[in-house]
């Protein structure tokens, strides 16, 4: 555990490309308009993209030369490899390099008291996924994965991962579900509706909600002011809203099952 | 080198979700209407997605017990870690694992003659991306961006790799471009157009072409039978076609350069 933070959810993909940060960064907003203290942790050490969706620049500060302070911003924490190397830099580096950099990411920043740490996940099955799922103590998991064929079937490989290693699968959220034409107002389905929700359906965990490909969502997570926070009434804040009431209770019930899981010290 | 094999091609992305398979699969039937002997080397471990993109299913075949044979469809030879396992067991590979994965698909498939190897690359810059790059002979690469600023800052990541481990950068695609839609005809620059065109020019990287996103390029090639195939008229099929001319023509001047650059032997 990470002491002072009470729950570690994963926001994760199978493929990249899906909006896994664009949703990481929502549902981080919206569990803290739940009255929560949310933190993320940018985990894509590789293309870390929450400084920018969070609209967060600068150097993180060190109060006593050991652990760093998180940058704030909209009242949620953050800690990314993108406020410690420069935004164009390749990050070449080895995998045992990458899980030291989260770890210390993890454990060696101030993090204070957060109820929930957002995970931002690097996408994909692979070494760095697994060793994160294993090493860091996840509460739970929140596969995003668009309605493509494709990418379902890298979201199944992504649930898999997290069942192999015991982490709960709290459900999958459905992003890119369809497309409104701004002009005439008429629905595309680009990547095929509905595919998430099946294949959830298919493979037990929950369907949390879907979201459509909108440029709303798309620019203003580019642009540093995730939706939850610059257009808090709009429909598609109030859908992540939701997910993340529902995340929450999930992390609240996997917490309790941990807590009774744990072995008892019986003096009689 | 690996023999037989005259030029080998890398289809990279910074980021996973941009369409590189795609790309990958249109480019290597592009590159077939050339006239060229072209083969499909699907090095994308985690998620392989050539089978399914050309239309190909069932396990290859040794007929001498020490290398395979590549499946084919569309007169393109092909082979991908998709063929020897089931399509949703995650790949939870180590490192080295996985390169070694990849050198069987490169040197132990009897490919036979070809003029050009396209490489579909794990998307990223990572471990497996860097190695890959070290490790397999590339005579070039092309990277494929979205104009989205986000995926232009990993695009410039993936050339900045490449460019470290001296393989030549042929230029850069910008996929889903803009959006048509089917109902009204008008034009959405869903992740804002032209980014990419913008970027290599300030790379100094040629810009090879740019293609929209369309149900039509995506439900083919999910459905098993890339645009340049199935309607080889189409505009999208000749924007392919125009980016493998100019693909083949850069690969064409490397290999001069390549072979110029290697040391003659003279004698006096």
């Amino acid at each position: 555990m990470v002491p002072g933070v009470r729950s570690i959810v994963a926001v994760a993909s199978g493929k990249g490309g899906v909006g896994k940060s664009t949703t990481a960064a929502n549902l981080a907003l919206a569990l803290k308009t739940l009255g929560l203290k949310v933190g993320v942790l940018d985990a894509d050490i590789y293309g870390p993209s929450m400084p920018r969706m969070l609209g967060i620049s600068g150097q993180p500060r060190s109060s006593d030369g050991r652990t760093l302070q998180p940058m704030e911003n909209y009242g949620v924490r953050c800690m990314s490899m993108g406020f410690l190397v420069a935004e164009d830099t390749p990050m070449i580096w080895r995998g045992p390099m990458v899980m030291s950099a989260i770890q210390q990411m993890l454990r060696d920043v101030a993090w204070g008291e957060l109820d929930v740490l957002v995970v931002d996940m690097p996408p994909g099955t692979g070494d760095a996924q697994l060793t994160l799922a294993q090493q860091v103590p996840l509460t739970g998991a929140v596969i995003v994965s668009t309605p493509q064929d494709i990418a379902l079937l890298d979201a199944r490989k992504g649930l898999n991962m997290f069942r192999k290693v015991d982490v709960p699968v709290f459900g999958i959220v459905e992003n890119m579900s369809y497309f409104i034409c701004p002009h005439c107002g008429e629905r595309s389905e680009i990547f095929s509706h509905g595919g998430a929700r099946r294949e959830a359906e298919r493979l037990g965990a929950e369907f949390l909600g879907e979201l459509p490909l909108d440029i709303a969502i798309r620019e203003t997570s580019d642009g540093g002011r995730p939706i939850v926070a610059s257009s808090p009434e709009s429909a598609h804040a109030k859908v992540y809203r939701a997910i993340a009431a529902r995340v929450w209770e999930k992390a609240q019930e996997a917490l309790g099952e941990i807590a009774r899981r744990a072995p008892k010290i019986v003096i009689q």
